[in-house]
């Protein structure tokens, strides 16, 4: 714990924390694939398309040689493998595309625009998040979220926890780690930003995997605010 | 001339073209220093600063093997020579740090925030700067200039008119060069856009060099749109 005064942005985890990427997929790709005439268990394959989220980004990570991949890359990969894991049968290009940009439409949590609203009058806000600035500048404009720039893990060709990301989103602001503070709804992230001297906040999202979520129910290190939402954090952020 | 139906972001130069730096520089400093005390031809200091903006980028561009340096850093290197030059009295540390972020505190032209809040509406609308991401975030909040993201050259550690700014933007947002509207006030600017495939808009600001304004009285190419201002560009777009 430590002193929040200096803060003067705050940067923002996005899949989970500011959006419900399960729900908004799984209600997504129901209702369009009813119009399209494609039979699949969506909600599986969500689930699915998620759970490898790590492993290809650790792919990226391991093998730098091959370059840095953006994650609409990494998605449409995994959805490929999943595709092909599933048998779902009929899908064209076009459709494969719609899916990957299933990322770029998720929807927020029914507090985080009114919550951003609020922070933005007194503070930057950016997300700060694996998804690239095209999917992140998608959806923030489909969310209306109200960011004032977009910080990505593509600017800084590294994936969340690399130490790049974080020190990279405070070297643009051109201000010091600790007049940042990390928003997240994942204690691992809080971790990682707070070992580099990032301020933290934690609000939970416990149906963020929904009946697999098994992390993040709450808080588990002294975060400089831990809130229920982001009005909550609005409102201790003085704002 | 081409078709622009394809557009899905706009960017913007946006000294002179969004903002009056001149006009809100020489307001600033002269209100700031009555009360401090401080005695100068502010008026003389900001034009000579901005006439050595071109040439402290060259020398960027110039010296690759020297790293880049932020529009900040070179703002302030060129201050303090000119405050040599100008022999101006007692500025303390703070004073020339107040004065160089003086560019992150810039006023938008009358029809800048309208013109931009209708295009939002259908278009991703972004700067496209020589500002750091700093000064362009900072500028966006001061301004109220609602952008969805920040592009500045510092992202592409190169300087307009180098291609690696229009193309890296276009790139960043996932999409084809002829997706992207370059907007601006100076016709060079555009010239180095289209070369590269992006789409132009140009916008008469004759006043932005007050009485030593030598160019760009109006469009010098079949730009895609020539408008008045920016709600002209607006309607243009079909907001």
């Amino acid at each position: 714990m430590s002193d929040i005064s200096d803060v003067k942005a705050l940067v923002f985890d996005v899949f989970g924390t500011c959006v419900d990427w399960r729900t908004s997929l799984i209600d997504d790709f129901t209702k369009w694939s009813k119009t399209r005439g494609i039979n699949a268990d969506w909600t599986a394959l969500v689930d699915g398309w998620r759970a490898v989220y790590a492993a290809s980004m650790d792919e990226v990570r391991k093998h730098p040689e091959r370059g840095y991949k953006i994650l609409d890359t990494l998605h449409r990969e995994s959805l490929e493998k999943l595709v092909a894991q599933f048998a779902i049968q009929g899908l064209t290009e076009d459709d494969l595309q719609y899916l990957t940009l299933g990322w770029h439409r998720l929807h927020a949590w029914p507090d985080t625009v009114s919550g951003l609203t609020r922070l933005k009058k007194k503070y930057i806000i950016s997300p700060l998040s694996n998804g690239n600035v095209a999917l992140l500048t998608n959806m923030g404009k489909f969310a209306g979220m109200p960011w004032d720039l977009i910080l990505s893990a593509e600017l800084f060709e590294h994936y969340k926890p690399d130490p790049e990301t974080y020190l990279g989103a405070a070297k643009l602001l051109c201000l010091k780690s600790g007049q940042v503070m990390m928003v997240a709804a994942h204690n691992n992230d809080l971790k990682a930003a707070r070992k580099l001297g990032l301020k933290t906040a934690f609000v939970a999202r416990p149906t963020e995997y929904g009946p697999h979520q098994k992390y993040d129910f709450e808080a588990k290190d002294n975060w400089e605010i831990v809130a229920k939402d982001f009005n909550e954090i609005a409102e201790r952020m003085g704002c």
